[in-house]
């Protein structure tokens, strides 16, 4: 008997008692809608996807309607469960799992509201919403609750694989109950030997006649593996065909229900998955991480998706791919709520006096958002949350002008395709890095206040941590862009990215205000296409162990270059709005004027205090100094 | 009611189950022996300190002995309580402190061997040991347990401080249970209104005659401020004597036991100081950190410390020292314990095959150990742990230096004194930071096993955090530098620091292997110089805002540029050893070779892929920009 995330089982005095000690709990979630709105439209202008064909029966009004009940929604009911199921997390009894109080009621009141479907096709029954609307709603989500948004997410990943790849029959059995929140999803990749390396995978199908197959393995580090949120659990199944070559290209995939869907839609038989234990973790303890046994008496049985075998790992990439780009949004989100935690706590909490009285000790005690340190703190993480949100959308509005261009003009789509790809990596490890980062830099702003379970951001830094390893940890992904991303198109999509970045700097490199910012970017753009051409001179002298060793670095500091681009360009357009402002008749609000400002302070501060690191960061991947890689096994420690 | 980490108190079943499930619990702790002894003796040879009078008591194989000693003392008994604390916590019920089990007879035990008084001056019936053997016993305990290990140095801090400013009969009182482990020891400065800002204090004395004040007050964040390991807590209280001036040099300090003790040393009756809570945090859980009443009854009495009213911050001082430089310590011991643990999992865990095959499903498997990127991460912890470990070592040994010396040559003391000032805030900051880098990076080398409880380096992150934060937080650190330390004595202290870093690379820049590296080293300690002359234009030009804003930065500069040479300094002399190795008669055996190796890669790595970015921060922290003073305060967001 095993027990997610609560020290041994709660009696059920101690459940009441604890229940009560959070019954105060009020919801911590914090989110700008402000300078999410300026990301949007101000700045990105993703409104005039509504001018496109696929979106036009949408609107912008509609979809900021959506994001303010989305809002709401995570604020008045996700939110305060976000406390509550870190101190319960899941309890694992007598072989089921079960979520913190709250949750159950939480997942229908969503799948009501209908977020979930929000960027399905309409084909579908979804909304056919624009991505660069629900990254954001995804954001909401998650920054929230962390760990229930999971359920959701992995099921909508689920879904949209099925939708995709589906034979009609498979689509028409699992799609409709999975989009109304009575089944839930997974994604089954790792066993014990296979976490990284997807292609050692064990687990067995064998044929039964048609596209059904016996299924027999183990699969471990599955997020919402088990749970009482739904009426049945759809997993999606890496496993080998009897006789299919070896590593990734003999998987195939397979759907395995928890408990198996009849012809006619109603639950059959339990299908012979076990939950085996679940684990105890750092963080996202409300969400169920499971060993699940496959087959275990030989009775699970899997349907073979689209009837096409083999092709298991490609598949699995669609549903890995948007899981990677919510992982950098699960980043984004914590991050963000943690920024506007610190920056609020940091506006009430009096502590020294003004830096010009350091000697009075009678001074006047300030507000900590006064002192210098704390200012340097909050700005590094609003330029990093809002540069990371930034690209977020930006990777979002590409994969919507791809979509909308798939018909018309498949260049351009395959241009916009082309930029996900490469973005993709990015997101996934730089916001879950940074989401680390910028939590640790939340809890410094506390001080004590924030190493203690009464304020929220101690549970941000354990619920992030998870981020820059699961669904590919980082070093995946940084092998995934200089091993792959870089090269494909024969290099075109990573040409099209500099060639964006070098015309900004040409543009503005004597922008008003911002001209030594821009000329800062033009130099660390150098320095990282310098970097991608020492990559490829590595790799041609067979040097693949010194590309290896500095693929996290070329990855981070291609993600802070993007980062400062985009943040620079927004100062360039609240350059601009603030100009507007003063040339019409109407004076600019002192909001406005501020909002505006924080924005170009936030771009100089990132392009002055962190691209000058990046930079040399990115000069320095290229000595060619072996020593990590020379140095003899036995000299890490000779005693271990 | 409330309680200390645990999720609500545990029913006596559960804690049963839970006392169960962590008995097979073996001792996860490592120290790497052969190179903490490669530090003291081949490196920095502090075994010339038993040649100077003041240690002439002692020799090397009795410190080994004892550091032996201490080393399985950890391993057998503190260890294995580490995770059990974490996941029990401190109980707080009817307002009485319950420890974890297994602490009371660890206490007993660590006080039976003696290492708390390893340190302590034969005077005081201590063993006189040198501070450079003390703090790898500090180390060693710290590694193994850091919330236990937390109640011991506390006693020993507040028993040195009676120690150094007690009237005799305040030492004669105190100090003998306090070594022995019947008493413990407090340090109470932080108010809710008072945290950083000391000076803000309002607890009041009021004199009762004598030396005796009646204390009244409430002190926060109190670690060690109420447990069931000794029969007495003596805290230490700063308090403002009744028409006493305001901030910090307006308080006094005075002894308050829990319990009062009397002429003859017996214990008498309660001292009305009242545990109202303890806090609910993030790691070291078994750590009781309280909230305590003193005086609400009226009846808590005061001993003022040395009989001198208003001297209270500078006898704490002494104190917090101590303190700064343990939890430096604290940082060290946990980023090596978490390094080595990283290191064995690497080592075991296969995953993967080389890099060569990389086409190849059926290649081989290899340990992770293996790849890249894992060597790039372990090299790098490994570097750090190490060279942190020497600049503890180095400023123990200065401290050492400084006593021995304290009569026969003032002037050579008062130098070695200047770098233990210097260095004191470097060790606290720098070492906390990296802590939390390093178990960050141990978690990232397990992966997900990282992230779960069945491994200790998530326990080592959670724990890790607060480093940064107590004691001063790194801010704080960062200003006793840039604001006091660096112009101490006309700036002599930081002057004598560059002179030893200017020698050694004017004598190695052509070192065998080491020249490149000694010559990136020298470029570093050109642009910390600038920078610090940087600073002082900042001063002079009355832009102290500017200072401050980028004084973090120079501190980790600081300690980085310090750390590089010390890691160069330890290559050096491991090219030595192998060359006298290679010609003396004997062959050197492989593991001296690959011992000595791993030393001189460590300090490759540190310069050639860590220096460049120091250097770089360095460089960047003069930058005029002042986006984050002048960002207006509603620019940080005008929502919240």
């Amino acid at each position: 008997m095993t027990h997610c995330g609560a020290e041994g089982r709660l009696s059920a005095a101690a459940m009441r008692r604890v229940r009560e000690a959070v019954s105060h709990v009020i919801n911590f979630y914090k989110a700008d809608l402000r300078s999410i709105r300026f990301t949007l439209y101000e700045h990105l202008k993703v409104d005039r996807l509504f001018e496109l064909e696929r979106y036009a029966h949408l609107n912008r009004e509609e979809c900021d309607a959506v994001i303010d009940q989305c809002y709401r929604f995570v604020c008045e009911v996700i939110g305060p469960l976000n406390p509550l199921g870190d101190q319960l997390g899941c309890q694992f009894e007598n072989g089921v799992v079960r979520t913190p109080p709250g949750f159950r009621e939480a997942w229908q009141k969503l799948f009501e509201l209908g977020f979930p479907t929000f960027t399905m096709p309409l084909e579908v029954d979804g909304l056919g919403g624009p991505h660069a609307v629900g990254v954001i709603l995804q954001e909401l989500q998650s920054g929230a609750n962390t760990a229930f948004t999971m359920y959701p997410e992995l099921t909508r990943g689920a879904a949209d694989l099925i939708a995709h790849f589906g034979l009609p029959d498979q689509r028409q059995m699992f799609l409709p109950p999975m989009l109304q929140g009575r089944f839930s999803g997974t994604m089954c990749l790792s066993e014990p030997q296979a976490g990284s390396d997807v292609g050692m995978a064990k687990t067995r199908a064998t044929p039964l006649g048609g596209n059904l197959y016996r299924i027999q393995g183990t699969k471990c580090w599955i997020s919402s593996g088990d749970h009482d949120l739904a009426e049945n659990i759809v997993h999606l199944v890496l496993a080998r065909i009897d006789g299919a070559p070896s590593g990734t290209k003999g998987l195939s995939l397979f759907i395995v229900p928890k408990i198996w869907v009849e012809p006619d839609g109603s639950l059959g038989e339990p299908n012979d998955v076990v939950t085996a234990s679940i684990e105890h973790k750092m963080g996202i303890r409300a969400s169920a991480t499971a060993v699940l046994n496959f087959g275990e008496s030989g009775k699970c049985r899997g349907i073979l998706v689209g009837g096409e075998p083999h092709m298991g790992i490609k598949q699995m990439f669609r549903m890995m791919n948007g899981a990677r780009i919510a992982v950098g949004v699960q980043g984004l989100a914590i991050a963000s709520t943690a920024y506007l935690n610190a920056l609020q706590y940091a506006r009430q909490r009096l502590q020294g006096s003004s830096v010009r009285h350091f000697k009075d000790p009678d001074a006047p005690r300030v507000p900590i958002l006064e002192h210098s340190d704390v200012r340097r703190m909050l700005l590094e993480m609003k330029a990093k949350v809002e540069g990371m949100r930034t690209l977020a959308v930006k990777l979002a509005w590409h994969m919507d002008m791809a979509l909308a261009l798939e018909k018309t003009d498949p260049g351009r789509s395959a241009y916009h395709l082309g930029q996900v790809d490469l973005l993709t990596p990015l997101i996934k490890a730089y916001c879950s890095d940074q989401a680390f980062r910028i939590t640790e830099l939340a809890i410094q702003t506390y001080g004590g206040a924030g190493y203690v379970r009464d304020n929220p951001v101690e549970q941000y830094c354990r619920d992030a941590k998870i981020f820059s390893i699961y669904e590919g940890t980082n070093h995946i992904q940084a092998l995934d862009l200089v091993a792959r991303k870089l090269h494909q198109h024969g290099g075109e999509n990573f040409r099209n990215f500099l060639h964006e970045l070098k015309d900004f700097c040409g543009q503005y490199a004597s922008l008003r205000g911002l001209g030594a910012e821009v000329r800062l970017l033009r130099e660390a753009v150098q320095s990282l296409e310098e970097a991608a051409l020492g990559l490829m001179d590595f790799f041609l002298s067979g040097k693949v162990d010194q590309v290896t060793l500095v693929a996290n670095w070329f990855l981070e500091s291609m993600a802070e270059v993007a980062i400062a681009h985009l943040l620079l360009d927004a100062a360039r357009v609240a350059e601009e709005r603030q100009m507007q402002a003063t040339d019409s008749d109407s004076e600019p609000s002192a909001t406005d004027s501020d909002f505006y400002q924080g924005k170009i302070m936030a771009a100089k501060f990132f392009a002055q205090r962190c691209l000058p690191l990046t930079r040399a960061r990115t000069i320095m991947l290229l000595s060619p100094d072996r020593s990590a890689l020379d140095i003899p096994d036995a000299g890490f420690s000779t005693e271990f």
